[in-house]
């Protein structure tokens, strides 16, 4: 199978999306001439190109893309050549209404914007696969092509009688009878009875709170028809080029797409990471999808396919990367597994909706601070690459996800709309992040076998087969950690009887979970244990637990659950009821991660230094402004300087070592 | 004509909705054994059954519900038998669209929840009134049926094509001629003279405000149109069944229908109550909607209908109620005039949109601390039942309520959107509420007589013939107290020459009144005046009285209207031109029902707790989480324990009596 | 050409909007005894008369119109007659659907409310060009008639499939040529190209952001098809009154027209004008909108078409005016160069949307505290005509303001959201207006030579021409400042090289810009420099100055721009990078001002006292609620009292005084 280490050789990929077709001709000169100095070894072509590829039905216009083949390949420049299917030329909609999207009630999403297409629409499909049969046969041979990159972003919905028809078609395989169907929807509440599939829509606006199951089956759905046209692109271009490997970008842990079904089908995993320069918790959200996209490799190499160099243009306000930040975050991802740093996109366009995204050259040009830095960071990569490209990073502790459960537990009628699984998870990764625990995700059916320590934010919706496996996996001697609102319902959204798998009750020790008590907004509970008070947020239960001899860690402490268990053990399976508030969360994890052999990447280390281990290679990265010293145990080389470090290293404000033993 | 003591005898209902058509049958008999440990003696079968009765167009599949009625004849258990027509199966919306409503943008609703019918449907009308037929004609003799269950919770709306033809014909009857219709919708105001009748729409979404009255009237319309259709279907039943009571579930002060017209058509009138547990007014509010449903019944017997276990589910969040809560808003609803206290739903659901909504039986079953509870109020229900069913509660005090003045009053174009009369309703209920004064409502063309004391917190429309009939009152020897907004607008939203219709200004003894004066949110007035200096919020008017020396028991202080009257009294007619702050407003009524001779049922109660006679019986409830004690004149019988009480009564939390003399 | 002065005739317009078609005839003449009363000269008739004078098709009923003319003639009250075009009557809509506007969602705009009619309708327009010309050959020649109203406040917008197509022609007309269109929307981002005019639509619903230029167009577009329907209407009633001025009334700073090249169109410029009695700074808004009237009218009188008497009923909350409020505001139009001063309306509605719009007769009438105001104000305003009508505001300073510069800026992919051009320029015009400094405004592109000092709060777009015009006017010596996001894009939104047109930059001094900043709500950035340090909000940049013996008054202090210019000047040419706060601001435009030789209209006035000087007649205004002294050099007479004022005046609460010398 191909894959990203044939591309990446020993060099850690650099550059980013290249739409030169903004651009007279004489700009992909000057284009060129900053590549070279920046270091830039790839470049993502063809994203937004079918208006220009495809002016009209059926012709093709390759001239200016066969041009910029050649000067990338003359430049050493190596080319992810994309299928420009993510954004349709305006003929199509003219010609073809149906490939529109509608949304949930009944409006178009015209064309004059991006990702105007239905998932479901034949004739959108038919197009699409006739232009990548065509990229492909031209470009397959061609010596600057590297990869393959379906579509972009793909994040579309269609609620329209085109999609009403492929839904009913996925709901029959899924459940092959109407029977099936109403029984795993629960119909016969609410007089929903479906008696033929004809009867079926997508959850269209109604008057109140559609049947859950069937929201449920149309983010499965709609997940599937989206890798069913992926698929389609894929299966056409490595036919042409079996050797290439094939990607498509994800955006980071997008509520539309059930990554790890979508992961299996890539040849190589890559994601678009934006987090908010001012967000306080940035870094960790970028290690966090860092670490979720490695996973999602298999542990192996992912691909940075697009970050910002300064701001983006679609947050409410817009923040540049001040200096150095741009850097420290390209670092943390090699350090979490990127075998490739890129951006959208090289030159900052002029035009368009997108004009105050920033490029690699932004605005200012050459002489303009951020380009200054990329061209500092091209070297420094250049500088590490070859002895990083290609390791994995170690990591005792799996923390699981699933689409399925978020797709579930965010339902209309849920007990509390404060509750954002995202938010939970993010709770759950700071903790360990803050500890320097290197953390992996997996999936809740995944064999966690090579993990000491699974940690289980939230999965609302778990399968009769993911809980045996965690069953089994605490048989099998890991420590497990489970938050509230795991293992009520089934995998068609049917609570389980006591509201909480009996399996798992009694895996943790629960005799009755009496009632759900959800916090409002910025209420909390106290919590009394060893060792010591903590306050709660978001959640509480009433629970009785199975035996008075059982450990209770914690308890509620006032209010009307005043003595009942907020934390509970036994043995090695624990199960928190609330939200611990920070400190607490990340004491509790250190404590049982402790106890199950789990060790920091490095101890002793001041706030805001992340240090993780990628193969021999050390990452130590200071997300402060103040500089820091932070001890580092034996004597290492520093690849980005040369400088030999021996005991201690000193680190600015954002800065970073690659240390070597 | 047939009524609720026919179904009581002397036993106060206790059940719920139960929807068995959710579980296998052998679940069936479990209920039945809970059922009767826990005292149920009502269950209402068949709310959302349609698509379970009529799969498909003329089916009918009643086995089922034959198999259920002798169950619960079997084991003494009465059913309340739903028209199933509240939702439509799905094939209705897919072989009959036209029956689907349209909401102002003319945005489908489709089916896929519920309550998607449009109530101008011809064709929903023929097949509801089908179904109906058929139950009525099967179960109609069936010894477990006691009462009917028209539709549920009725509450859509249709701005669509055929609801325009009915609304048209509405008009028609309403008005005769178009000049009728164009002098009370004021159309020459913006060109909107109507030229004929076809040219009359539903009032759709537009380009900037529009007319009130046409607004007004489609709120008549859609009121009356629902009516149409529970008559249609109450009169199939009553034929059959003419010995049997007939209802239709009202949700609290909803908005979207007049409920006054409503109950007449009603042999029993019952209602859905949902406090939030967190509520601090949760039991103030409770009472208003006991209150407001007793006097729509007639002062008699009503029904609760549907009240929660635990938590609901359609709150951002959904608080679960606390140890005792149940049974005190309970007992509440009984002293109140209840004599139903019934549940949505017998078993919490374990599939569809509801599933998060308590149960009488939760997700925790028998051994979860609701279900524990229900039985335990089911034993007290049956121990108090012959003493209180029947029985009426006096009462010296009207506040007056029409749905008529709230749709007008709610008109875009008006001057403060922070006034709402639910808000305003609730502050004045609140008032006497904690002045332990037993209120009823009343229509403002009711006969009013019976009272001492009618209270308008605010009737913003009122007829000529309202008026007269509140100038009668006081001439007559009543005591009024009106506040602010009250008597600007005739029957068609015209406002009265002045700003407050005439006679209403002279009774008040008001001159001019120059201006209204709205107040931001979180903005007051100070008022001036004896026993002490208020703040008023949300409103204040500039008025010169009519003759200075008629008494102006408060100022205003400061600012534009600085010593301009803010309360005025003319014998005793009183206006209130502010909303008084809470104590000012219980201090102000406590006084004017004093001097009509109004007293509170108990004097010197403790904070929190309610007292209220019903019939002989005195209910005693604690709605604080603090033992109180309460000091009882004579000697009663607590008929919940069958102790003596002499004198003086110790409550704890939440803790209830039921005293006997 | 025709003109204000002719119907002035040394007379201030005083009166409103009549519309008498609410009353009954017996009404009308109680109107006129009123208007007389008040001094009323005056009415503006017809403005909504549509459906009375064309009640079907092609009907005419002026019998009414013909009565109400001569009875304004035989009172003295001159009549402004207005076209009815701006609400089509129902029949309209409902023969003629495709004359209702739809929105961006594809959405109808119904008739029952007002403006529901699309510009780019052939068939609207034919039939308000018919009922133009009928109205215009009927009172052309009545001697009431003094001046023509067309349609009211133009402000609609049309996404449908007609607007389509004359968006089209509009394109072939600015554009030529499909391939111009592409190269200026930029549409090879996002393969956008269109290959067809017919394939280019309104920019209407999307998956995600729209092409920003092809947005810009469709506001352009918007703003010249209504402008286009003015013209058609004007240009009948010229054909038939030649010798009668015609105007159309704006909004006040209207995003929907670009009053600019509409001002052009018009005899008088008119506008509506109503400040919230509550905002602190209404007096200023106020007067921002009299001084761009008042410069959109080249500088010469202008009319106050609509203002409120009292409360308007659009606002959440609707104030009345304090006492005394109405007639301060009033004359502070005049004292910037109204010659009119009008309301909507006459007489309060009693029925209809506007009810709660006061009128100059309040719902309280004759008696009410409104009418006796304005009939004060009437008395007021005969006293003071002769002396200022016709008069013009002498002013060294202009802003500068151009629609297409808002519209581009507020494009949805831009930095911050925070930044709303409006808010900027309140901003500056309050800084000069605290200062007493008299302000024009003017259009980027016109003669800046009159002026010693042009300030530019935010010019986003600027065209090459308005830059040449820019530098020409500092190089024949003006003084300029602007502040930041100014010459950014070109007449297409293209980004110009750089971020900033390089003349710009090179006149202010910059080398390089290197990011912006812009700033969070509530978060600010200090800057040093003399006279002190200020906070500056909503935007920062990063600017390497062009020479560091360049002047840079002050510079940004901690974070991450410290030390770096905040403000920057090279000789005559300032730049602000930030919004100083507001006492900084205007401290730095007095030195820049006094340096230019321009001069506060007094000096040393205290808080909250405005004085205009226009003409030779200085007016004193006190916006305060507190008696205050003014020091007046030399001896005036006191137009309002008759009185003499020498050295000093005081005013009190609201107190105003118009001096002659």
């Amino acid at each position: 199978m191909p894959d990203l280490s044939q591309v990446t050789r020993g060099r850690i990929l650099f550059g980013g999306d290249y739409n030169p077709e903004q651009w007279p001709e004489e700009v992909w000169h000057e284009d060129v001439r900053l590549m070279k100095e920046a270091g830039v070894n790839s470049v993502t072509l063809g994203v937004f190109s079918w208006a220009k590829l495809e002016p009209r039905p059926g012709a093709r216009e390759f001239g200016w893309l066969d041009r910029l083949m050649d000067l990338m390949h003359g430049n050493g420049v190596g080319v992810v050549l994309a299928t420009p299917t993510s954004s349709p030329p305006p003929w199509m909609g003219r010609l073809h209404p149906e490939t529109l999207p509608r949304d949930e009630n009944g409006q178009i999403e015209w064309w004059g914007s991006r990702q105007h297409f239905s998932h479901s629409s034949d004739t959108y499909r038919r197009y699409a696969a006739a232009i990548t049969e065509d990229l492909a046969a031209r470009y397959g041979g061609h010596p600057a092509l590297t990869m393959w990159h379906i579509n972009n972003e793909y994040c579309t919905y269609d609620w329209g009688d085109e999609a009403a028809a492929t839904f009913r078609d996925w709901l029959k395989r899924r459940y092959g009878t109407l029977d099936a169907l109403n029984e795993a929807w629960g119909t016969a509440f609410w007089s929903q009875g479906y008696d033929g599939w004809h009867e079926i829509l997508p959850p269209r606006r109604a008057h109140y709170m559609r049947n859950p199951t069937h929201v449920l089956d149309f983010k499965r759905f709609t997940s599937d028809m989206l890798l069913e046209c992926y698929v389609i692109e894929r299966d056409i271009v490595r036919r042409h080029t079996p050797h290439l490997p094939v990607t498509t970008n994800f955006m980071p842990m997008w509520v539309g797409q059930d990554a790890w079904r979508w992961a299996e089908e890539e040849d190589v995993v890559s994601v678009d990471i934006y987090p908010d320069p001012r967000d306080p918790f940035g870094a960790q959200n970028g290690a966090l999808i860092q670490d979720m996209t490695r996973s999602q490799a298999g542990g192996g190499p992912w691909m940075l396919m697009e970050q910002a160099a300064g701001p983006v243009n679609w947050r409410g306000v817009n923040h540049p990367k001040p200096r150095g930040l741009n850097r420290l975050w390209s670092l943390q991802a090699v350090a979490r597994g990127a075998d490739a740093v890129c951006y959208f996109q090289w030159r900052q366009s002029r035009q368009g909706a997108e004009k105050f995204h920033s490029g690699m050259v932004s605005h200012a040009g050459e002489q303009g601070r951020t380009y200054q830095e990329v061209k500092q960071l091209g070297a420094e990569l250049a500088s590490i690459g070859a002895e990083v490209t290609g390791h994995h990073i170690p990591s005792d502790v799996a923390v699981l996800f699933d689409w399925n459960s978020w797709w579930a537990g965010a339902q209309d009628g849920r007990l509390s709309s404060e509750v954002d699984l995202p938010q939970v998870v993010r709770a759950w990764h700071r903790a360990l992040w803050e500890a320097h625990i290197t953390t992996a995700f997996a999936h809740p059916e995944h064999d966690l076998s090579p993990y000491r320590l699974v940690v289980v934010p939230q999965l609302y919706l778990l399968t009769d087969t993911a809980i045996e496996n965690l069953l089994a996996y605490v048989r099998g001697g890991g420590t497990l950690v489970s938050g509230f609102l795991t293992g009520v319902a089934d995998e068609d959204d049917r609570v389980r009887p006591g509201g909480m798998d009996a399996r798992l009750r009694d895996l943790f020790g629960i005799r009755t979970l009496h009632e759900w008590w959800p916090l409002d907004a910025g209420e909390h509970v106290e919590c009394a244990g060893l060792p010591g008070t903590f306050r709660g947020t978001l959640w509480s239960e009433e629970i009785e637990a199975a035996d008075r001899d059982e450990a209770v860690p914690h308890v509620y402490r006032g209010g009307e659950l005043d003595g009942l268990p907020a934390v509970l053990r036994k043995g090695r399976a624990w199960y928190v009821s609330t939200l611990p508030e920070p400190t607490a969360l990340r004491g509790l994890l250190v404590r049982i991660a402790d106890d199950a052999g789990v060790r920091p990447v490095l101890a002793g280390l001041p706030d805001g230094v992340e240090a993780v281990r990628r193969g021999e290679v050390l990452f130590v990265l200071n997300h402060g402004r103040d500089k820091v010293t932070v001890d580092i145990p034996g004597t290492h080389r520093d690849l980005l300087t040369g400088a030999t470090v021996t005991g201690s290293l000193s680190l600015g404000r954002y800065g970073a070592a690659v240390l070597k033993p």
